[in-house]
């Protein structure tokens, strides 16, 4: 769950290079203006847009806080996933605990297990919006892969496999009807987690919201030039886009965080996280990691953060 | 769960169309009442205005947060609808999965699970005061659309008859009494859901609280044009005007968010979430979609939402 | 869980009348000690009010949001007792339900069905001070009201009637163990809400943070006249009371909010909440509903309200 | 859980009665500087002190919020005490409850309703850092008595005991194993809301934070009268001395309200709710109060109290 | 879970040392050419650092906000551990709990709980970024040390332990098949609480908004002086380090809290807890403390302290 402590600086301002050159731009057409036309009226008190900023601060503040809720809210919910599947292989490992040592519960097991590692990497894929099954054939045998193909929500329907080798593990009687429901329980908490996610992947920010402070922002911005311009001269082009950016940056800051499952090196690191449970998850029954294919996505992965 | 991402600008404007020309006129009318008659006394010093303005920002900033928090609490009403439908739906086809195949059973699970549609489309009916059976007999069957009549709260009195089928269920040995109380856990869930999306629907937001607030917005409008007229000359319309409709944008869109049952395009998209239940769902149960029904319902959400 | 939408202006306002009218004589005595005694050092800076104005919509921006949390609160602690009453009928209607008809299981049970309608009366009346027993005969039969006589909780002493009944209904065999215990934990859920309820009228809002704010809004206010005298001359009179108005009205809405179960017409209404869950349960039971009992404490309800 | 409505106006201001004396002692100290040394220089322009009111007004508010979260945590947790000790009883009640009367049940009943009773008389003495066990003896018998000695924490200990006797009620056959396992989840819920009531207790709240705080607080009040000396005159003593008790008293509510556990008059009245458990414990095994142990308590929480 | 509550002076301010110095360097060096050059056009109106000083401590308010919220759930997060500590002891004394006292159950029992102890311990190592293993052979046999060596989360995997602990048990007859999986419910919320505390070290909070905050602070203190040479002469240097100094120290306080396991004074202080719950739970099991060990890395936590 490791997010790059190190944004390159470029990156960071890269993000309004062409909001800043507006700016720029705009107030240095109000120095031109001043400076040739001598319109006098054209300063005002800087009171007007010191108001505005205010109210935009404190707009941008409360927003700022919406979208870092969001962006925490995701986090909580991939960290139930962890904690979830740990629990779920662990039942699996305690609850199918045999005194004989039984080679079909083992199977069973071991193929359980690796559907569940499946699934953390595919409702990872499925919330970026991308192919969920890509990449899955490792973890899943063949009928599982046949059975999801008729599904439009291959995370979902992995769930259902889990319930459905539950019913055939109590069944067999190497689970009680407890242990049944038990499982099932943490199913239902697996199946919770997924809908969270979604939820937020798929609610947009209220856009008027949005609109209305962007709007309120460039109310702000244009007129700040005539508010400084009485005082620094020529300075008022360096003061005004300072400012602006600072207000731009935070604005920015906001739209990344509202939105944490979009592809962006921002995001939730929903592979990274998967990656580790895999390692868990594999020591539990004792079996190597897929190593290459993980590396595969995690260069992907990668190339995405990057 | 989608919200369409680009509102129109004519429609976000539109909302505060009568506000914003009440605002002109007003604002017109100060600066020939100062250009005719000379009142050199109708100018204040713009820190009236500004403390004023202050203020109010602060409490369109909390209020704000609380209209969103509605909203957002809503959505996550609507997330746990989508969660326990899912599981109800997969605890039925689990605990109820046979080794033999079994004609009652099918039926039964079918019946339940369809009931389980019918349920989502018929509360977000009824949160936004429409009929709540309206359209619903192609997921219903005869007896259970009669025994709905005679209910006032149709989805809850839904919820009783899936109640009824599971304890069919146990009497016939389908379900054994862990499995009972476990699907009796996950209607407790459905129906606090219901409960909540109700709360919300039925508590107006504190109406005294709205009051007070749009009372200060136009004590502040009030006073906004002559504490402008002596830096702004007529440029002064131009300013209160674009100012203004900041913040009656803002108190606009928490009005919005505030209701989010209330059949405004902002609303909750109850109709669109209940279709992807109902294909998750019956693609569990293996049937085809109810499309048309579900097409002339969604027009109407389309309806709604333009 | 309906509030009037619509509060009457005189309601509002004279909820403020008398601090308007001292704030309205203070400012005529300022101006008339200004205009009569030309005291120059009178008229202090705007920015020395404008600075405690800043720092008391802070606290009052705050303030209200606390309250605010309070009211949502008990909103939510409501919802909780509509949910949990279907949720205990249900269970009562499912659990109990036999394939033969059995005369004594369906008088026992419409007993607790009409015994927890009696109980959110109660809770309801016991919550505002009132009497917690008047005008429950008509759902519980004599008993009962003899059993909760011995008791000062009377709504506490019902969950115990009905946790005595579940267990009867163990002993004769209508009821197995797992039902028995989930029944039992719905009761646990039940007591929850009342206590979560009495806490919320029982504890008061911290009285020392109400009079600090309400010491600086009068050193604001004591203030706001020399800050404006220079400026508005007669006109002072109006603009103090206009925004002492305000920050009076944002005060005493917080006021109001803070105490949700206190007989006030901003009150979370709970006897009307009541007759809703009335209306459901005996629904569920097939009964006719008590209507002139509820009728006649719907009137007093609506005495309060208005 | 009532607190006295009404604290006297001398309690309320006697908090800060040194800082409002040293600020005064500050402000004329300014002022016979003015005064008599004609500094000029030593007046600066209000916008700096003001600028810096308005940061600290913010970080105030923020402070009072996380403040009055603490205090309402506090509440939340001995209200889930009161909910937890009803449960508890109930359960022992019903779950007990045999078709003929048994004089060791009953007597094993009682020992158990009244354990929990001096459990939560003897979890508020451990809070507040008083002797946990002194006056529990009316409750508890001897050969607990002599069991707790052994412990460190008296009411985690009595917890074990109850976890004992259950034990033993499963083993006589008096309660089923699934009424073992549900009573043992009311403990693990009671053992929650101790170890979160300790949690408020044990951690202070971030002393640097405070620290800061009260820094910039000084470095305000100590420019304050420079900004005011210019207007004012004389009269800046009071102003600065009423400004700065605005300030101080709310920080020093802040203070108050983040250690709800200090034996301070706002604390959480945790005896007085003690006595409304055993009262409402008491009436449910027909047992009398013991009325004057309880009372000396009491008096002694007055005193606390006043 | 006790914090030093007197952080000595020189370490409050020696963390933002050099930070002071600059800005004491940047003032001096701006009232320097103010003085010797005379540019009359280097001062500017307050206002524009005062409108920036208004933006940032809003943003630092929000911020400081959202890094107490980390520090106060990391807080939880600990309680949370100290109570399924305690309620897992209990479980294991009282489930277990025979008539005839066994010697094999006995230190089965002892076993489990030493296994617990150790599991505090190691969680606390494992966030800090220690070795998770050290140290802990104390109160693990030889077999669990050479268990857990083929793991990379050691905590995790001694939960595993835990749960074959409790199959065993089962197998043995010694716990019955509801309290198997009850136990293996309080091991699901052990394992939540060590994945939230993971989740809280792992999540980096957002590096871009720590960025730009930091950003906008230093243009603030770079334009301050400016602001403030036209009123105080020389004494702008005392004037914009002591604001400055306010304005860092916050920011500062932020940064530490929002790590909450970082091996800084200010953390979580998880050994300390660690030792209490290990001397509950000894007393629990009446076996004396392991006394040396708890001091020595008791000493290595004091060494951290200060």
């Amino acid at each position: 769950m490791l997010l790059k402590e190190k944004i390159p600086f470029h990156y960071t301002f890269g993000k309004i290079k062409y909001e800043v050159m507006g700016v720029l731009a705009y107030s240095i057409l109000v120095w031109i203006m001043y400076h040739n036309f001598h319109f006098v009226r054209i300063a005002i008190p800087l009171s007007v847009p010191a108001m505005l900023g205010t109210v935009i601060s404190l707009l941008l503040g409360f927003r700022s806080n919406q979208a870092y809720d969001r962006w925490w809210e995701a986090r909580h919910i991939w960290g139930a996933v962890v904690n979830d599947s740990r629990t779920v292989a662990r039942q699996m490992l305690c609850f199918l605990d045999k005194e004989y040592k039984d080679e079909a519960i083992e199977q069973f097991r071991n193929r359980f297990v690796n559907r569940q590692i499946a699934w953390t990497y595919s409702l990872g894929q499925h919330l970026r919006g991308r192919n969920a099954l890509q990449g899955l054939e490792k973890w899943l045998d063949k009928s599982d892969m046949d059975y999801l193909a008729g599904y439009t929500n291959k995370p979902a329907a992995m769930l259902n496999l889990h319930a459905r080798d539950i019913t055939i593990a109590m069944r067999e009687g190497w689970l009680n009807r407890y242990q049944q429901v038990e499982l099932d329980r943490t199913l239902s908490r697996l199946c919770d987690s997924q809908g969270k996610a979604e939820r937020i992947k798929n609610t947009v920010f209220p856009s008027t919201y949005s609109l209305y402070i962007h709007f309120s922002l460039l109310l702000f911005i244009g007129l700040l030039p005539f508010g400084l311009i009485d005082f620094f001269g020529w300075a008022e082009i360096l003061v005004v886009t300072a400012i602006s950016a600072c207000f731009l940056l935070i604005e920015k800051m906001a739209i990344h965080l509202q939105d944490p499952f979009d592809n962006k090196p921002t995001d939730t690191p929903v592979t990274t996280i998967a990656g580790n449970i895999e390692r868990d998850l594999k020591q539990m029954i004792r079996e190597p990691l897929m190593a290459d294919v993980t590396m595969a996505i995690r260069e992907k992965e990668t190339f995405f953060v990057m």
